[in-house]
């Protein structure tokens, strides 16, 4: 057994809570992407800071690798135990520390799901509004730098993270940010850590902003006679500075999926934007009247809309099921979804010549966006037993990362690297990622945080 | 002559562009701060990205300090030459280089300032929110994470810097973020560039964040019968979620000042909170009547409004001038200027305490305040040759410091840590300081960029 003296150690640590069995290894050696198994060596279900540090310096002395793990739905081979070493599964360190109604924030361990926050936030008049889909965790969620249909009005995680505890490479513990809305006061540590993807410490807190429920919420459907025409109006309306709290966009493909797997009554597979206002009642009146208009001059259908929060969660949670919905056009197929995002003027572009690419190749891929940030996924429905069907997807998805990279946008709006875009990164980056490269070997010199991901290639 | 031969050869370099005559030296070796002039030994006035890059690579291999400078406005020594070596000023690298309206954002180099910035966008209909009073420039300002009167409604320089270009300690160029509305791809060096003072590198380009003018914009005044009331109306406004543009708070005898030497006719030496609210007509007015009818709930006057834009301008520019007017109050004497941020619900606590402690203490400082942020500052006017008041002026700082830390607030909200508050962001940050030494070293291991700020004590 590899790593076999730091795993006894661990055992004595944690007893019956570090798990060397098969399935439990492997249940955690990949996300929810399209790369294979990378099962850790063993997993040590964490229950505080303190066992956290103690594991990571035990880890140290031995040079054994580290991969801390969420709720696993990752989709870049965040959590693939490269080189195995122990999984830090911190789903049991799931509590709500503080909630400071006053000054909307909250401080949460890393374990907690959004969705259980979001519940227990519920008499508050509160909630945290970062929404990638899956019911992430928090610690996985910030660690991604993870954002989904509602930052195009509330940020991403990036603006969402206050501040947070972090457990380093060699086990000291430190806290970065704090609670006040801004701070001159050194370098940001904090938005270092986001998105650092376990490359450069154990995450064991979040302290996370919170917003205040709106008074009035209306979600609206519109149709376009084209993605092109959808695209469009998005544009216009991000424009013209309408505070949409979401704006999704379902392609034709991805609409006649979602209709079949949702049940989804009364829509047509035609491509589809899926609207959120957030405010007053007279400001949600006010934006919903100016998107309705922008999107009739693009021949948008009337809005059909959906004000009772039952048929607003029936049409989110369509929305959310987006990716089982494509995985069902074939069934017992695996997904890749791509994840390029463009500055505002370059989506119709980049979206077209994406359509252009997937009709050539033959491929199934259904697009969905959080077009209001100019962020779309190719949902890449593949047979990974299919060499040469995976490489056309390879493919087209290097031409559509190229495109974005070539007007400025990036590889990855809210999946991350992994180590599945790596090469994307340096494409995207250029000499940054030196950069990158030198802080990750001044925080971690023996390289045992998540390697082989983000700036370390196995 | 210190560091001679370096200072030859950046002459061979710049020409009559380098320059050792001692009012240009001393010029730069102070900003706008309490701390006395250390004059670097040559100052250089550098037109081009190469150029800097040139330079700095001669420092490198000559083991001689770079700072960099703009417009010379920072507050806490940030531009001192604690161990001589070159200045490089930015000022005449001050071209707007790329205007995307449709994106809302745009390119341009470090020394154009804010002002001129604004004046550059005045038909577009997009306007540069972030205002730290001072005619600041775009690379000071992003060295010094600025924020100011807008931030509470647009955010600081950490929201609206979107990408840079940095010259490296060695002298590579790097180009770090882009152009998409939000990224997932790789640490993020752009947020830890912004506020690292010089530190680390010297920003030759910034990419900025742009917003559409609004269709409305009011501004109102509003006075209280106590500072404590007054703050208490702007926690519940802001606890409310009304975005409102700005509000800031001058205490009675910050108006005194101000009445005095902007000559605000119709107001009352009472403290007072200037809004500004921003938005489609019908979103100013349904802000305004929700922050009015707050207010009179804290015993706040009616509004004074100022609709008209000249209006508004004079209400600012005499908030703007606050500091000035705050001077006038003893004339000769200098300003030094305090900078905590606490969250909302302490800032009445935090306010009341510092004008207790300053009651006690007899020293003049009038209290301004971006309180929708929960940032304020004292203005002390003291006399720098009086070392028993400068004494009594550093002992209610402290205090004044300490009692932020101690709520989870920052011992420096926009000013920066500079090497005024190396001590502070110790007490604040604790074991996280030495992270940031860690990166420093790797980043810059001669220690020649901006040597003895923030985390590098001489």
């Amino acid at each position: 057994m590899r790593h076999e003296r730091a795993i006894r150690a661990a055992a004595e640590l944690l007893g019956r809570r570090l798990s060397t069995s098969r399935a439990v290894r492997e249940h955690h050696g990949r996300g929810e992407g399209y790369q294979p198994v990378a099962a850790p060596d063993a997993v040590a279900f964490v229950r505080s800071t303190a066992e956290v540090a103690a594991l990571v310096r035990l880890c140290a002395e031995h040079d054994v690798p580290i991969v801390p793990f969420g709720t696993g739905t990752s989709l870049e081979g965040h959590v693939a135990a490269l080189r195995g070493g122990i999984c830090i599964d911190t789903s049991a360190m799931d509590a709500v520390l503080e909630v400071n109604a006053a000054d909307l924030d909250c401080l949460v361990q890393p374990g907690l799901t959004r969705k259980r926050l979001n519940d227990h936030l519920r008499d508050s008049g509160l909630f945290f509004p970062v929404d990638p889909g899956a019911d992430a965790s928090i610690g996985g969620m910030t660690a991604t730098r993870a954002s989904g249909t509602n930052a195009v009005r509330y940020g991403t995680m990036r603006e969402n993270v206050l501040g947070l505890e972090v457990v380093l490479a060699d086990g000291r513990v430190i806290r970065t940010g704090g609670r006040a809305r801004k701070s001159a006061a050194g370098y940001d540590l904090t938005r270092l850590m986001v998105g650092s993807e376990g490359t450069l410490g154990v995450i064991t807190a979040v302290r996370l902003r919170l917003h205040g429920i709106p008074e009035a919420v209306a979600a609206a459907v519109c149709a376009f006679s084209s993605v092109e025409a959808a695209v469009e109006a998005v544009m216009e309306i991000i424009q013209s500075g309408v505070p949409v709290a979401r704006i999704e966009l379902l392609d034709q493909l991805q609409m006649q999926a979602s209709i079949a797997w949702s049940g989804l009554e009364g829509f047509a597979p035609r491509p589809t934007l899926f609207f959120e206002f957030h405010g007053t009642a007279g400001a949600v009146e006010e934006q919903s009247v100016t998107a309705q208009t922008i999107c009739r001059q693009h021949d948008g259908t009337d809005f059909t809309w959906a004000t009772r929060p039952e048929d607003r969660n029936r049409l989110w949670q369509a929305r959310h099921d987006a990716y089982l919905a494509a995985r069902a056009l074939r069934p017992g197929k695996a997904g890749w979804a791509t994840d390029v995002c463009v500055p505002i003027s370059q989506l119709a572009m980049a979206v077209v010549a994406a359509q252009r690419d997937l009709a050539q190749s033959g491929l199934t891929a259904p697009i969905v966006g959080h077009v209001g940030d100019g962020n779309f996924h190719l949902q890449f429905i593949v047979d990974p037993d299919d060499p040469a069907e995976m490489r056309r997807a390879a493919e087209v998805n290097e031409r559509l990362v190229a495109r974005a990279i070539a007007v400025g946008g990036t590889c990855t709006g809210e999946h991350g690297v992994g180590y599945g875009k790596i090469a994307s990164l340096r494409a995207e980056h250029g000499p940054a990622v030196e950069v990158m490269r030198t802080i990750k070997r001044a925080l971690d010199p023996q390289d045992i945080m998540n390697p082989g991901k983000i700036v370390t290639p196995i």
